[in-house]
């Protein structure tokens, strides 16, 4: 079974369904979102995270925002409570992009059905809003099935897979980037096993991506960062299989940290290194991976486990969110419109140019 | 100020002094050891650790262990308690060369002193026991100061030094291996800044290696494991220094797991890695690294942290101890007797063939 991390139930009188990701490995809750104070707290709070979910969950926050307009609430009221619920929840996560995208996609589309529309009644509008959030969930979870696709050729029979991180079903609304390609493996029939680097500070990898192959039922083991590169010397690993963040234009990739150094481990020991992403992740107004700013996060991140002390006070911390793996040690990027194999600027700006078949 | 992690405190009726690790970093509390019972439990509960520590920390054990005897109690009586301590304090930590060598090295100069002593006094014997104690003890600190000079040469003015787990003064009675490079460079007025691996699982790095950089007025920062590499593309690591668990005829070191790793991504960088340790690491009976045993750890120091569940039930866990870097990415192994640049077999046995001076 694959659990995505954000769900409609119902239609224009409906809730939005999100799995707690703070409290898993422990407990699997799903937490019901009625209204666009419980969603910012829960985007905020990371109880929903991954930047296509936040983007689908955004979307869905606009349908709960009208659905307690009186029904004699006016279009042009309507209008306005959806201006002030967009800049609401697009506070919620400052640096998330794809947030600020849906909201403002599901907003446009609201605002051109408004136009000349007086008197028309509310419930069309929630039709139409809903109805645009749903597109947007549908094509997410279209997007994550076609990088699988895209991608499950390059796992092997047997091999064992290294993931770094969780780039599952829980940071989108459908099955996943790196992890589709897990799962389609899967589902074809093919035998293998993943490791899952437990990712510090903040383990995704241990308490998500675990528990996510898990529940699809693919043998999963769990390692410590600093035990990938062993595994590699002793030939347990057959290719690596990440996310991104960020991919430039020359095909450099910024992604969680750790994934540079699993990257030259990688090349060392021959072993293909796959980035898997939908193409929204690329930013070719971006050159290359040393233009990209780099996030520092808090040293209690590091400092504190739960409430214990696990370094001395007045010793510095470093924590950067993210590294950059170097175009020439990522063998391909799988996108949902196909694979760029050993990636350049001209085989990226050639991908962007194919028309994508439905 | 450097710590040692073992001490002895008075004469024949005095105690013995250990630094309580499993307490640090959040409380720095000595405790004082009065009988075998409390060292026994000290050593398996890992209040002290480090294999010269614990050596040194057996070895006074035996002072305690003669301590309570009645004074009229004979030689022959004396040696019967000691032989009964060497097997209860040996089976504390099964894996532990060091105190095995420690215990049998006291319990033989004690046989040797009894050898037709019917009639000697128990003092005597027991100002013996602790005699060779002081000497194993003096011999530690001897060690590691000679190992610090040796290496302080290769930290360079300026330069960020790396090191992973704690091969610290909490690991010996002296001022430790690794860091005893570290201490003796910061000695000369060297200015340089170190980053500590926080070494998972069990973070000896965050919380030892960083308290006692803290405690020597050395500028420490803690980083995850997965972001060494990072620094290091950042052209902020200069060396790389760590200690060794055992190392065999042809210069691979068996060490803390993620060695391996940093080993690589040092070459990687064209940064210099060094490894510091006594000669007693060597073990010449092993031919190369791929004959050492690597011991597998309970599960349960990864998918839990404290009481909190970090990877889910049904899941499997990968513990390796240990990993072995290559001869071939070791710059040089630094011991006691000197320094082993780019260590082949040939070199190795000629060290061992050189007297050392004191």
């Amino acid at each position: 079974m694959i659990t995505a991390a954000v769900k409609w139930v119902g239609g224009v009188d409906g809730f939005l369904e999100l799995v707690d990701q703070r409290r898993l490995p422990g407990e699997f809750v799903k937490m019901q979102c009625r209204d666009i104070e419980q969603l910012y707290e829960a985007i905020k709070t990371l109880t929903v995270r991954g930047a296509p979910a936040i983007g689908v969950a955004g979307a869905y926050g606009l349908v709960l925002a009208i659905q307690k307009l009186k029904s004699q609430a006016s279009i042009s009221d309507a209008i306005e409570c959806l201006k002030k619920a967009v800049e609401y929840l697009g506070s919620s996560r400052p640096t998330a992009v794809n947030l600020f995208w849906a909201l403002k996609r599901v907003e446009d589309k609201a605002k051109d059905f408004a136009v000349g529309q007086t008197n028309a009644a509310l419930s069309k509008l929630q039709e139409v809003v809903l109805g645009e959030a749903n597109a947007i969930c549908q094509e997410d979870v279209d997007m994550c099935r076609r990088i699988g696709e895209n991608g499950e050729k390059f796992i092997k029979d047997g091999i064992g897979v290294l993931t770094h991180c969780n780039a599952g079903a829980l940071a989108t609304a459908g099955q996943g980037t790196a992890l589709s390609v897990i799962f389609e493996a899967h589902k074809r029939g093919k035998k293998f096993k993943v490791y899952a680097d437990e990712t510090r500070p903040l383990l995704q990898g241990a308490r998500l991506t675990a528990w996510e192959l898990k529940q699809a039922g693919i043998g999963a083991t769990v390692i410590c960062d600093n035990m990938a590169g062993w595994l590699m010397k002793q030939g347990k690993i057959g290719a690596v299989v990440t996310g991104a963040d960020r991919i430039t234009a020359n095909g450099d990739a910024a992604n969680k940290i750790g994934t540079y150094s699993v990257s030259i481990l990688a090349r060392e020991h021959g072993i293909p290194f796959y980035i898997a992403a939908p193409s929204s992740t690329f930013d070719l107004n971006i050159k290359s991976g040393s233009q990209i700013p780099i996030e520092q996060r808090s040293a209690d991140e590091i400092r504190f486990l739960g409430s214990e002390r696990i370094a001395p006070d007045g010793v510095e911390i470093y924590n950067p969110a993210f590294d950059v793996t170097d175009a020439k040690d990522i063998t391909a990027i799988i996108t949902e419109r196909g694979v760029i194999e050993k990636p350049t600027p001209e085989k990226i700006t050639e991908h962007f140019k194919q028309t994508v078949d439905n």
